[in-house]
């Protein structure tokens, strides 16, 4: 039986799911001669330890117990009532993790899974992994900030994996790492990456305005609580930026030119959310539906998407053939298309879900059992 | 350096183009860190070996010495005038080989690689996987043997790679495992896994009949030699049994239901390829085209393909909506859709070349690269 002991960093949607992923996947994992163990969840504020790091981890009613109290917002000091456990508070949490690192991470291995949305975990993971630890992430941040901070964590490749930073579950950076591998030359990479604006540009083809397609991706619960975190971009520029660095361009997040749906008079500091949906989207929709029919009348769609080509990458609206894989996306589907000298005249495509906790959750579970080789 | 002894048996076009990778890749994964060190080249008749096993690989100007020899027909044996090594021939390159697992297995791993065509190495690889050698495949034969042959193949099932049994390179394998692992249920699969069939039922779409577009096909170098080899359907019986397999379906190649394009009077024992095409294929246009305009009137196109759902596999046309990914296939990609828990409304797609010498060979080259993790 290989035993991999986990510290979860981040409660939030997504770690939760892990949680009960792990929790339902115990006797599948059994059948496979895996035991996950976890033997520490944090959060921005606490963490809690199981009492004998070196045996056990903090048992299945305990984790789903941390996923109630999580879930309606509640401490995890809480736990301390229900089971046995250390709990530790922030910065003495940050000490603690470490220690565990320290102690677990060359005689067992350690497997780090940043679930978190921040990036004040960086820090963590670039000591974790400098002990012998292993990481697996969800979190975009600690890998889009510098170029040494990306290297610091690759500092051994085998030992980080991070599927669901871009496209979720999908099985985007295995399949590009594969080819990678393969020493199958990248030409060009072209992908629509959110499901947001996937549905955004897919919808406006239709000739419905601009503002009402926002709005009514938001009523339907796919945009953030202020779209304009997904107007903006900027997610889809660090999904770019992970899939340029993964192919060895040492670039940064601000050589990146990205297209925003709105003027920087809509910005966040300058209108209120209820004010740039019933005011500012409405002087948008002119300038939209103009590009849309101008890109119909040559056989065309527009559609927002990330494009990685030799040392440019870009993140905006591009008009592509309305016959293609993007093309043809319609939805909130995410979408790839990787040419490569293999995939020359046809790019490989994925095409899936590309977002939701349960599908980003399962990309991190899958990382983890990849991983297991390492172990010993 | 982590140092990976390989044993290559097959030297057809995959196989030959393996080692051309594998020598143009030297300094790629020298910077990863990684040495592929060739110890064998076997094919049916006859084996080639390093003269020092435990240090040094069969260097590069002799791999592609023996690919030229191999590609103009010639003997393996011709090599011994070139290099440094020892040769035997049938039966005992079979004693040579095993003992090499015997010396090199359990002592520093040791990677079959099985880029044949044939179903006679099932033996050898099954006695190395024992002794600890690890198994990389293009050859679906062993595969889709007994399921016996296929449990003990499948003994220690990290040891155990073979992307380029299913849709060549494309990254099908290796998600479907991953969407395994992390216990997502999968609730069906379907999919075009030949390019020829694809290519076939594509353009009979487009109203040509089928006699046409199989010698069209077939003068394309779309198809085998003998055009029934693709249309009967058993190549792609054994990807679907292949993926069945891999979901925990127990079952033979004998258990799945089978439509041939062609029928049984027509087959390879009863007329010649040249009476086929000429005279055999004439005979199936009215029925095809019949079948093709009943799904256009159901807004529905024709496509050939496998369906793995429950303890249903089968192989052949099913009638599917114009606008899937399946249906809007053109040409002779692979497509496979994927719907599990996670992808449920739509499924996860997998699109691109599925044949071909150089991508079947990148893919056994990512799969002997992927697990190096198990390499001291």
């Amino acid at each position: 039986m290989k035993n991999i002991p986990l510290i979860l960093m981040g409660c939030g949607g997504v770690g939760r799911q892990l949680l009960q992923h792990i929790v339902s996947c115990r006797s599948l994992h059994f059948t496979q001669g895996l035991c996950l163990r976890v033997v520490g969840v944090g959060d921005s504020k606490s963490l809690v330890v199981t009492e004998d790091l070196l045996h056990e981890g903090l048992n299945d009613g305990f984790l789903l117990e941390l996923c109630r109290v999580k879930s309606v917002g509640e401490s995890l000091l809480k736990l301390l009532d229900f089971g046995k456990c250390q709990a530790f508070v922030h910065p003495e949490s940050q000490g603690k993790i470490l220690e565990i690192a320290f102690q677990l991470g060359k005689k067992t291995g350690l497997v780090f899974v940043d679930c978190s949305a921040s990036s004040d975990t960086v820090a963590v993971l670039k000591q974790a992994i400098d002990m012998g630890c292993c990481a697996v992430m969800a979190n975009k941040k600690p890998l889009t900030s510098t170029m040494e901070d990306f290297k610091k964590l690759f500092i051994y490749p085998r030992r980080i994996r991070h599927e669901s930073t871009v496209g979720a579950g999908l099985p985007v950076i295995a399949s590009l790492n594969r080819i990678i591998s393969s020493g199958d030359p990248v030409h060009q990479i072209i992908g629509s990456l959110s499901g947001t604006l996937g549905y955004v540009m897919s919808e406006v083809e239709d000739g419905k305005p601009l503002s009402q397609v926002v709005r009514d991706a938001k009523s339907l619960g796919y945009t953030e609580p202020d779209p304009r975190d997904d107007l903006g971009g900027m997610d889809v520029a660090r999904k770019a930026l992970i899939l340029a660095r993964i192919l060895g361009h040492q670039i940064n997040l601000d050589s990146i030119q990205i297209e925003s749906l709105y003027p920087k008079e809509m910005g966040p500091g300058v209108m209120t959310v209820e004010d740039f949906l019933n005011r500012g989207l409405l002087l948008l929709d002119k300038d939209i539906q103009d590009r849309v029919e101008k890109a119909a009348s040559n056989g065309n769609v527009l559609r927002y998407v990330c494009v990685i080509m030799g040392s440019r990458c870009e993140v905006g609206i591009q008009e592509l053939p309305k016959n293609s894989p993007l093309g043809r996306l319609r939805g909130s589907d995410n979408v790839l298309e990787i040419y490569t000298r293999c995939y020359s005249k046809q790019p490989l495509v994925i095409q899936g879900a590309g977002a939701g906790n349960d599908t980003t959750a399962a990309g991190v579970l899958a990382d983890i059992v990849d991983i297991q080789d390492l172990f010993p």
